[in-house]
């Protein structure tokens, strides 16, 4: 068994979305096809993946670098005790050659490749990549994971009217709890509309706000006292994601949860953040994107690491609104995923049939990550094949 | 005044260096040039930079993202009062739709060309670049810049008599203080090679030494119990580049200097090694790489914040043995550069007539960074945008 091919292409994710800290005008994803020598039904296994929402494509760094150094590893040294592709040994093998530190320029394209080659794997094993997760790692699959839905960003026009229209659809569609902007307007204008949106759910508790590190060291401290009052479910990225002293110092002050993690890219960060960062692990939520920090192996013992130092797999929940942080979260048995319906075009969202109820989506089995099922994004990562 | 083009190449480094931490045979670095509409001698001035070494090419990122929003920019607003190129208001303009953290995967890229347009406006100026940052960033510019020699690889055969015979060489070409790798064999191994190349140097305190990143935290700790004795001039990289933890472990039983920084990208970074590191300031060396790190007015600007925080820009010693470090250390008064002659081929060096005596080179008068007196440099570079 082996890899016989790993093609990229870049594709607009056509967002129009802007948040507190930038706008996704220019944003583009890297679509990823490992293709394997095992045939099924006449055709190629192929694992499929992107890397996620909110880092450029890199599929420069994947022609010049990781996929040469996959392609020229003797195929059996990739291979785990069943003769089955091993993700992990393929993640080492990326990293040959790779001077330590700088892990944001590599951990994107390399997690992207590894989130492939499990979806491959999976595929080989004919079972969905959850159910392999949780055997591979010892984990408890969850049956339902529960899902809230991120939103709430600013209108130009009506906006306070627009947010009420969209936490009614929302809550309509079977979400019981949401995700809300801070910092685009004043505190106080925040506060009108962080009341509004908790009015409608019914329960500060199952309201998270975030702040997309775009806030300054002063605001930031006058937002959380503005929050406390309310017990808001987390208030996520209140600085800097590398600005440990800052998030430290709001723990100090704050006592709801905080939450932080989606602009980490290595495990080393998060042994800081816990150990720098006043993360507090028996409230604080942990929220980094396994296809942008080395891949789902790397996930899994992020998992066990965070477990090790005391923290809870329940307080994590990865970034990113899609089947990979999915398969993880059900698989490893994690907090709970987040989603973005409509609004990061094809890459947002979940496969047909994945409805969510009451707050949960009910685990499918698909084999693989399951992106077959999910008819717009899979069309775009059949096409990159087809050349 | 406008920039016209921005042109990248990625070309090979061609080095068969290897540290105790990766190889180097398929390292790249993205030459760059920046094209004005400044005519000179009939011809356009264009200003040139590389991204240093030990991070490969980033032309992609270039190419999609950082050259379309340079170009895109109106022309004046990329100008300071006084109608020159501003590179501070380019690296801004970079930034557009950048989110926030992840700064490898962008410092390389945007410090390289924020590097290149900083030797077009010295060229326009018509003075050397140390000079006009000397004026820019009102500091004291050096007329000797000290220089000392990184080396002492392990060689496969005849190892001691090997580093013997360089250090001799190193001290016949004028140099007074060295660099050799420790890590790559056991701790008594790498005390006689110290020993020796102290015995040849003369004093402990010419010698550092290097174990990039690669140490575990017992064998770091092995390796300061061992060398504390010498009174080196500086142990570097003791451990991972954000491994704070390990670094203040080391630094509360090590008396003499550490060094790091070299896989620092921002300055968030410098913050959390000062705040969380036990970066000695009194005494630590701190080893930024100007176009890896954001270039040159986030280096400036880094410089200024060091002082503040109560460092000393006399421990600041850039990374990179090559002309762009070497511009910033006489134009700001820094500590003094590294020298790789030969290793890192054409991208390694000074330019011509640049020689070292008794460990110092004085500072030339080419204008701008000075790579056009750098003939098989500049030969690449020109090529370029010979297209």
């Amino acid at each position: 068994m082996r890899i016989t091919d790993i093609i990229e292409k870049s594709v607009p994710v056509a967002s129009t979305m802007r948040n507190a800290a930038f706008d996704f005008s220019e944003m583009t994803t890297s679509v990823v096809a490992v293709v394997t020598d095992v045939v099924r039904g006449g055709k190629p296994v192929i694992g499929y993946a992107f890397n996620s929402t909110g880092r450029y494509a890199c599929g420069a760094a994947m022609r010049a670098r990781f996929v040469p150094r996959i392609l020229s590893a003797e195929p059996d040294s990739l291979l785990d005790d069943a003769g089955i592709i091993d993700p992990g040994k393929v993640m080492q093998r990326m990293m040959m050659r790779e001077k330590p530190g700088g892990d944001a320029e590599r951990s994107v394209p390399i997690g992207t490749i590894e989130t492939a080659v499990w979806d491959a794997v999976a595929k080989i094993l004919d079972r969905p990549l959850w159910h392999v997760l949780a055997e591979r790692f010892a984990s408890e699959a969850l049956q339902k994971v529960p899902c809230y839905v991120g939103g709430g960003w600013y209108k130009p026009k009506d906006d306070l009217a627009a947010l009420h229209d969209e936490v009614r659809r929302h809550l309509g569609d079977g979400y019981t709890h949401l995700k809300i902007k801070v910092g685009g307007v004043s505190i106080k204008d925040d506060l009108v509309r962080i009341e509004s949106a908790i009015s409608l759910i019914g329960a500060a508790e199952r309201l998270a706000v975030d702040a997309n590190a775009a806030l300054s060291v002063d605001r930031m401290l006058g937002y959380g006292e503005a929050l406390a009052p309310f017990g808001l479910r987390w208030f996520e990225e209140p600085c800097g994601p590398l600005d440990y002293a800052s998030f430290a110092r709001l723990a100090e002050s704050y006592g709801a949860p905080l939450a932080t993690g989606e602009n980490l890219f290595c495990q080393q960060d998060v042994e800081n953040l816990f150990q720098f960062g006043g993360f507090r692990k028996d409230r604080d939520i942990l929220q980094v994107d396994p296809p942008q920090a080395y891949g789902v192996t790397a996930y899994a013992h992020m998992v066990a690491r965070v477990e090790a130092l005391g923290g809870s797999r329940q307080r994590i929940f990865p970034h990113g609104g899609n089947m990979m942080s999915f398969a993880l979260v059900a698989g490893l048995g994690l907090g709970g995923c987040e989603a973005y319906p409509g609004v990061f075009a094809a890459f947002g969202g979940f496969a047909d049939g994945m409805n969510v109820h009451d707050g949960e989506i009910t685990v499918p089995d698909y084999p693989g990550i399951g992106f077959e099922a999910q008819p717009a994004l899979y069309q775009i990562m059949r096409g990159i094949t087809d050349v």
